[in-house]
């Protein structure tokens, strides 16, 4: 058996999410169905972790197996040629038979883009939130930086998850700003289910005054879900880079 | 009677276009029903002209004439509190009894994108024409260079429309590079139906060999669309700005 690396990109508005589900379509499930045409052989895709319905990829990675060689350059084009126009194959490589795509990821970075002018931008609206109101941004800066480090983020996943280990590390959250609004870096070791978005949906809250900033050291001790605000949309957010630290 | 002046953006991907059709839905019915909310009162919208089925706009203009003053600040929020997320009003502002949003208008603007790399990308899809093949843009430079100046463009225009005078002048016709590919730049006195479009069709042909670029003049000689080339699809291209030369 020989072992590949996919990397894809996507716009998820359409799709039910990265994994198989039982009503919509997947991104999973439409991949393997074009893998499985172009090497005229059944297989099976795991990914580097599920994104929700509505989120999108500019690099989410998977594996395969497939028993023979595969001529790469050409499997890039036939997967290309078979998926439909929101999912593009960037890259096929050949991948050690060591390589998982989700347990070897070192890190992962996420990006959440927020539109922050007061009326909505229509090429804008299934790629960022819009937050009319104002929103402090200084504040956004501190109440960010509570989050960066090694912290149990019980508080910031929904129960339901697999995993029973909720202590996670985000090496970095940048606020960096862009045209109409700004952009939250995420970059950790892992992210639990909806952790992201509802880290963004608590800084919300701090950033328009709605929960001091002096808060959050008491929701990560709480590690009770209900403290934290709500989870922000999944149309604002990317997946944008899996590192195998290779 | 107090006339104004809007000024708009949309994604035209679900519209049948500007102008209003017996089927499918158009931006012009949907800002008049958000103005009849809004004002209280049937208003008349008259646009700079239509944009097609699936054709975008950065500054689409319009004007009405409504009874009463208007509080300017007010209707704009009330028109994008009304409008869904893929329309935006960006201005509202008075405008002089003659002003006409269509015979005002001194000149017009349009962008047409060109997605140049050799897979598709899911984020362009709606908003550029992908062209996978290598295409020569020195050539796609010298033929852009043909249209410019005052023509007949009987060739470049389907039948059906209105409009008798089929001379144009075309001020200029830039290929200006952008990420990933070209943004053909379209600034005239004026446009005939589907003139960018079967322009920039004919434009791929040259570019891509499958057309002479010493056949252009021909082209227009004939006044024959029959001879052209086909309109590129709706989706790469954007109502850029109207100029009214004030």
């Amino acid at each position: 058996m020989n072992k590949y690396k996919l990397t894809l990109s996507y716009d998820g508005t359409h799709y039910s999410g990265w994994q198989a589900q039982a009503n919509g379509v997947s991104i999973q499930t439409l991949v393997e169905q074009a893998l499985g045409t172009a090497l005229r052989a059944e297989v099976a895709l795991i990914g580097s972790g599920r994104t929700d319905s509505g989120v999108h990829a500019l690099a989410q990675t998977a594996h395969f197996c497939v028993g023979g060689p595969v001529d790469l350059y050409r499997l890039l084009a036939s997967l290309n040629g078979l998926l439909p126009r929101d999912i593009r194959v960037e890259r096929v490589e050949a991948a050690p038979h060591d390589f998982h795509a989700r347990y070897s990821a070192k890190s992962k970075t996420y990006f959440y883009h927020l539109h922050l002018e007061s009326s909505h931008d229509s090429f804008k609206r299934l790629y960022s939130l819009h937050v009319p109101c104002p929103i402090d941004l200084a504040l956004l800066r501190q109440a960010a930086g509570c989050f960066v480090g090694t912290h149990d983020f019980t508080s910031f996943t929904n129960e339901g998850g697999e995993v029973q280990d909720k202590v996670r590390t985000l090496f970095r959250l940048d606020v960096a700003e862009e045209p109409g609004g700004v952009r939250l870096e995420f970059e950790g070791d892992g992210f639990l289910y909806k952790m992201v978005r509802t880290i963004v949906g608590t800084l919300l809250e701090v950033a328009s005054r709605k929960r001091a900033l002096e808060e959050i050291p008491a929701l990560f001790a709480a590690k009770d879900r209900r403290r934290a605000g709500p989870a922000a949309p999944a149309h604002g957010l990317f997946l944008v880079q899996v590192d195998y630290g290779v």
